[in-house]
């Protein structure tokens, strides 16, 4: 690109109809970008260690939304990670490392996107950001997939309004950060299929541990505030 | 507070007619917070290392809004520590313990608002967060200064914007973080008297590491924009 004009990072590419695999896809937050992509049009595979649980959490989906044809189905991470192009990994913070190095084939090639956020709860003190060897969460699925295009986007997203059938617009910009604009600027567009919601570029993946461990800050302001905090960024 | 109901946290005092003493007020940020708050009327003492530097910026403030009737004076750090109640931390990282650790007779008693943010810069890299062995600035200052009631705030405030006379509205909301909720309500309706500004609860300080490495993500946003990036907080 170096003799040619800088591209526009407002200019991004055409998301829809990419299908998506969401690996623990059966928890709030999963199941909830599960709900909102169907949603949007896009085919979701949501995975499970168990395949019966995954295609329950996807008849649950199916069953809340009856007349939006939701094409959401379940299966083993495996086959969820190695039938979709786009890989949301949404598994808990204890299970990540082992999880992703257990699919280092099936997500070779793939965008992988990650949003887990590594945080620890105590009583008196709330949550707060746990320490990652590698970094970030983002990070550690860098290191553990280095044939994956790795990016980090969807920390800040409360599984409560995603799962929620009276929220119809989601008022937040994802951050979107890796160092592959290709899959950066495709992730960007995947959050704009969402109604509301818009990816903006964050930086790249070294700079991705403060964005997950800022989910421990939301978590304060909702309790101070009775609310669902969410992230504008002004001037962009 | 146990057998009172939880008090409103929109309810905030009125923190007009607050002194405001700024360290490292002759850096960018530290100059466009004075220039801000005495704008809004508060009177401010710019502390630097040499009294005369001090009161050199504070006499290029008036001189760049002659018929506003700033009340900005210069003086040696430990008298801008001394004679304000609310003191702002905007010192670089690199003399950030020493100059605290040198204040700390003249801070005991008042309100310290740290908004340093501890980043390092490398070629191809861009910002990135330096790892502070207290977890935070916000955190260093607090062990520094037992006798204080640290506050974090003002992190992610474009100094360019500060200092612009074209800006009349800072477009953000400001994060304060702290254990002390007298002091935190405070900065949060210190940072309300600057127009555009809000003053937002963020947590306490233990989960202010991150609030001060996300200035990275800021700037990594700002180069790819070409934007100033600030946040709002939806649903607050």
């Amino acid at each position: 690109m170096s003799d040619q004009q800088p591209k526009n990072p407002h200019d991004l590419p055409d998301a829809s109809g990419i299908p998506i695999g969401i690996l623990g896809g059966t928890g709030d937050q999963g199941k909830g970008l599960a709900r909102r992509f169907a949603l949007a049009g896009h085919r979701v595979t949501i995975g499970s260690r168990k395949a019966d649980r995954a295609q329950a959490a996807a008849d649950d989906l199916i069953a809340g939304d009856p007349d939006a044809g939701l094409r959401v189905s379940g299966a083993e991470n495996p086959v969820a990670a190695g039938e979709s192009d786009v890989v949301i990994v949404a598994v808990p913070w204890e299970g990540h490392k082992a999880t992703l190095e257990s699919l280092r084939d099936e997500l070779a090639g793939k965008i992988v996107v990650d949003c887990v956020n590594p945080l620890g709860f105590e009583k008196g003190k709330g949550a707060f950001a746990l320490p990652v060897e590698e970094g970030s969460a983002a990070e550690q699925a860098a290191a553990v997939l280095p044939d994956s295009r790795v990016v980090a986007a969807f920390h800040h997203v409360s599984a409560k309004l995603l799962l929620d059938p009276a929220v119809g617009e989601m008022e937040l910009d994802v951050l979107v950060l890796g160092g592959d604009r290709e899959a950066t600027d495709l992730v960007q567009a995947l959050a704009g299929r969402i109604p509301g919601m818009r990816g903006v570029y964050g930086g790249r993946l070294h700079n991705a541990g403060q964005v997950e461990a800022f989910t421990a800050n939301l978590i304060s302001m909702n309790r101070r505030y009775k609310a669902h905090a969410g992230l504008r960024i002004t001037d962009v």
